[in-house]
């Protein structure tokens, strides 16, 4: 019953238009739970743009880090959009917190939701080898986030130039 | 009747080879509209290679930054490549035009072409967040391009290690 | 008889895992041809973390420069798994050795071999073009190596979060 996609792929290749478009394809509501954490400037306005995508059917919640909290406090209230897990991770390990251990508890807690929850994440290990240690740390954490949603999710996609590539 | 083709890809993915050979498949000469400014060294080196490979077949043009008026003056020639969006969107920045008039403009007259369009970009979004600001803006616009000019194409394709890979 | 597979995919994509169990489909015991020099800390735990990976079934067989010959000793002792192109490639580099001619000797060799060689490489051209021109030269020639070999390959793979998407 309930349904778990995933869309990943590159800066700009159209990942949250796509995530919106098939959350909306499970109901005529949706929750739209936002990970970005807003406080540096670039950011904002990237969250402002999304916003201004989003019309009166979505609810917005924040979640830069209690994203179990945030799905267990939307289920049942139709499907939810996650954009996006990269920017999750990244406040997780900002913070501090054990991303390992979060990461884990999302991917069991997916196929136990009720209601379908699209997630958006980001392809980060396709370029050279990041001179900065941090960047090469993070660029790992990703991938294998990514593995372990993908691995439980139903559907997975790879958006490019703003199409869907189905890879599962 | 006209047909546009986007290949995108990594950098060294093979991506003109196979819009050679598609290119070549609407028609026994082509049109080869080069958007690469030559001004260093090792892009010298580069139009070379591509010079190199391709025959008497092929008559080229360049266009840095006027592609909508190259497109008006190989009307009715045969197929044109062009080769490639992402240095063409790179000049109209560096040049200070308006690039997102200019996409939009090429997005709205590709599928008023007689003749076939087959147009090589690049995917720069797949690696970790630029540190420089001017290499996020650039990531941003070329993947905000490919997108629009995906929406129009009747074709797209991923290369992959030389390979086509359909993703419309 | 002899089947050439060739995985390709960004950092932490999951390509690893994918060779290693295309590679135990051709046969209960494999050889893993080894590309790495474990010089620096980092890349001595990821070869440790492969190797807690692979059980009692797997041959380890070290090769950072000479693969030729390790195919060649490797022959009728069933299927091969290559990890990874892209590192011996870096390792012919900067040991200046003739890559282009030792590419070439592996596209040649590898539709001779009467056991299957699975073999995994990375996608590095996906990001912004890189400052360093160094960083520039490698990933041109990785891009060109993996065509080379995808070239000649029965079978070539992109890994999106840990799932084989087949590009041939």
């Amino acid at each position: 019953m309930s349904k778990t996609i995933l869309i990943t792929g590159g800066a700009r290749s159209g990942k949250s238009v796509i995530a919106e478009t098939m959350t909306l394809g499970f109901g005529k509501t949706a929750t739209y739970i936002a990970t970005a954490d807003s406080s540096d400037a670039e950011m904002t306005a990237r969250i402002a743009a999304h916003k201004s995508r989003r019309k009166a059917q979505w609810t917005t919640v924040e979640a830069p880090l209690d994203l179990a909290g945030s799905l267990r406090n939307t289920e049942g209230k139709g499907p939810r959009l996650v954009d996006c897990l990269t920017l999750w991770l990244s406040n997780l390990m900002l913070s501090g917190h054990d991303w390992q251990a979060a990461g884990r508890d999302l991917a069991a807690r997916l196929p136990r939701q009720s209601d379908p929850v699209v997630i958006v994440t980001n392809e980060v290990g396709g370029g050279i080898v990041p001179d900065n240690p941090l960047a090469r740390e993070f660029r790992d954490a990703a991938g294998l986030l990514n593995q372990w949603i993908a691995e439980v999710a139903d559907e997975v996609y790879l958006a490019v130039a703003g199409l869907p590539l189905k890879v599962k």
